[in-house]
């Protein structure tokens, strides 16, 4: 029998970061990564796959850097876990040893319990490269897509689908045929907007108008009722909760996902469908030489302490991090729960997120004051790539004025700039601290000084604030 | 005589802040701003009239916006200031009676007693839109350009200088020539290298890399004895300090700036020639109704309290704010000291840097270790835009692990991710906190979650501290 130190089980974020973690920290320490899948695929980047990349061996994770840093990578399926005799077997029937085991398995996505679910045609978004090649190449034979899910995966699906089919991005909203798309793409979202469970309002619309730019169908409020047979097994369209069909010859899920604990039994810790395997704030499981780490592992709110269900591959990262810093040296690091920092871009807008949306707070009963403001990205405006209605929203606790949310939406900056916000959630900044600070910025790169977002929407609410 | 409530005489960066956030605070209070200049230029922006914008009229901030706002804007010299009578004599002969006075009054650019400094077509970088078009049409007839001083203005003028004279960023050094410029420009820094004293020395050879690959010839560890008169009194060459000389129709000296302190004898309050008019950390001067802020006003360092040469638009924009603040709410807001937060971008590469670099560390003798990270801007590195190699350097003190600096080097995100690094130097994080904070990544936007720059460096510090 193989033995090693350290096994991880997934080779995705939460996995490949605590080996890369483990192997900074404890050179000597032999670590094994178990992954069900040949290759990583970059999750995260499996829309831009279809429209951007156009090749599946493009969006892969490449294993050199691990195995260089000897990280062991054995593409294999766990069939069992004994953590008594410390020991996991293989499809393979071949079995290792482990000292410490971190769970990394990730997630599935969710399938929904509809009529239809299972006919040819009809994908989900899986981190496996053969699926997501089959996936290109049914999408080479369609003519009218929809994808179900306006969330992250969804939108940028639903984009990168138009933009593959030859959309390019129109200042009116136009048809497919007007975009120059060959297929028709259709969004379906439940809520009243796009992205709202990560973003404002306010900025799903934007994302919106972006892919209606792009010819695509967007359908907001609008739920599927059942996705329908052609007679031979495959999809031919689907049919809306208020009655209306939709021509569909490919029809993809991305309405979220739910933990893989597939090995719960096997493992024998408790694990919960939705959360995934219980652990604690060290990422620890009952038992102490086991941890979990990303989308698998059960997490709490950073804002309020309550079980959350932000899957995200930043998140997964960090608690990968952090489990591997805490095999050799318990309780070493803890996490601060899920904040949800996220950015996309659609069509020609991009949007940066951190922590809570207005609706978020109000659920959680939290008041807020909201700062905005509104600035070129540039300074002056007349300098090319100028997007003049670049805006960030902040909002700060009524009785504190601590920041537990930022928003922003316009050039690519607004990843970073969410990471401003973001790293001012984590410090627990006021908008005090945040308006009073000294920021970076460039003619060519950022917002004039009088106005850099970040530091005028906080200044908006102090001056609030103080009354 | 006319009265106001508030008069700021100075109507750039921290002038107008100063302003706008009084009338946000204070609607009801009159607000003047006094102005040596007709219009006010976008101090940053200086150097992208030329080889950008063609045009000193769009390197303009608009009016409208304060106007709007309700604040006056006056376009005169002051010539007395009274404190005792609260009032000042205007050039025109009109005088205005005030409540309160914020000194805005700015910088001049630092002219070295150099032989043949007042020749014509020796120019310095004014803020002041009538000289700046003096200068863009001198450029239009000249043929070989001399920039001294490597720092910010310097490389940003010569880069724009070349660019306007036909130069394009080939993928190698080349002569004037062969970039396609019309104009031969040298650069010439007195330290090792460009940009040394706000960035990385590694990162200042990446700018002059840029700038060689624009055909300039860039000459560092250089200096200039004197400026040679063609018989005529207008500039012919520059004769260095190792006696070689170099052919010149035109030179722009761009080597620094010190406090406009003009005012200082007519208003009787202390200044010092170098470092500005007096102020304590709430930027009040002796007199409790003047304050002043920018780069007029005397500073300290964040880091070490010690007096600081830092004067940069972000900063002035900070303590106007903060000045405004103060006039009625005494004492309600301090400045922290003056940081360094910084961006450029020159040629394909752009720079951020906050804080200490390793060679001021040094110098404070304030040991640090660094964590560095290497990794792509995108994730898959095969997405459009992928820079493989940015690089991110992060100072932490060695003896509590605060962050005192951090480095960027890459896309154009280096600007923000240096606001990234502003806030945790300004909320004092460690290496520890940076490493295991969540941060929002995006296939377009940043690199992956496994290695986002911020958090891997300094993971790659938290590792050395824990040793």
């Amino acid at each position: 029998m193989d033995k090693t130190d350290v096994l991880i089980i997934g080779g995705s974020a939460a996995g490949l970061m605590a080996a890369n973690t483990l192997k900074k920290r404890y050179p000597e320490k032999k670590v094994t990564v178990v992954r069900n899948v040949k290759k990583t695929p970059v999750p995260c980047g499996i829309p831009y796959i279809y429209g951007i990349l156009k090749d599946v061996a493009k969006d892969i994770i490449p294993d050199e850097g691990f195995l260089n840093a000897g990280i062991e990578i054995l593409s294999k399926h766990v069939e069992k876990v004994d953590r008594a005799g410390k020991t996991v077997t293989l499809n393979d029937g071949s079995s290792i040893g482990y000292e410490k085991l971190i769970l990394g398995t990730g997630s599935k996505p969710f399938v929904p319990p509809m009529p239809g679910i299972n006919l040819k045609n009809v994908f989900t978004v899986k981190k496996d490269p053969e699926y997501l090649d089959e996936l290109y190449v049914a999408l080479q034979k369609v003519k009218n897509v929809v994808v179900i899910g306006g969330g992250f995966i969804g939108v940028e699906m639903a984009e990168q689908i138009a933009k593959m089919s030859g959309a390019v991005c129109q200042d009116y909203f136009c048809t497919a045929e007007q975009s120059g798309a060959t297929i028709n793409v259709s969004l379906i979202e439940m809520l009243p907007h796009c992205l709202m469970l990560a973003c404002e309002e306010e900025f799903g619309i934007v994302a919106e108008n972006e892919l209606k730019k792009m010819g695509i169908n967007v359908m907001v409020e609008n739920q599927v009722k059942s996705i329908d047979d052609d007679g031979t097994g495959k999809v031919s369209s689907v049919t809306m909760t208020n009655g209306t069909k939709l021509s569909a010859d490919l029809v993809i899920i991305g309405i979220g996902a739910v933990p893989n604990i597939d090995l719960a039994e096997s493992v024998g810790l408790s694990a919960n469908p939705r959360g995934g395997f219980d652990v604690d704030e060290y990422l620890q499981t009952q038992d102490p030489d086991v941890y979990a780490a990303g989308d698998c592992a059960a997490k709490f709110s950073f804002f309020t302490g309550k079980p959350s269900g932000i899957r995200l591959a930043s998140v997964a990262c960090t608690e990968g991090m952090i489990a591997a810093s805490n095999l050799y040296n318990e309780k070493s690091r803890k996490t601060m729960g899920a904040l949800g920092a996220f950015a996309t871009k659609v069509g020609e807008r991009s949007i940066g997120a951190a922590g809570l949306t207005t609706k978020a707070a109000a659920d959680e009963k939290i008041e807020v004051v909201i700062g905005e403001a509104v600035a070129p990205n540039r300074h002056p405006g007349a300098l090319p790539g100028c997007i003049p209605t670049m805006k960030a929203k902040l909002l700060f606790r009524k009785d504190n004025g601590v920041i537990v949310g930022g928003h922003i939406c316009g050039s690519e900056a607004a990843a970073d700039m969410a990471n401003v916000i973001a790293v001012a959630i984590q410090s627990k900044l006021t908008a005090e601290d945040m308006a009073t600070m000294q920021y970076a910025t460039h003619p060519l790169l950022t917002s004039s000084p009088l106005s850099y977002h970040v530091m005028l929407a906080a200044e908006n609410a102090a001056a609030q604030l103080a009354k």
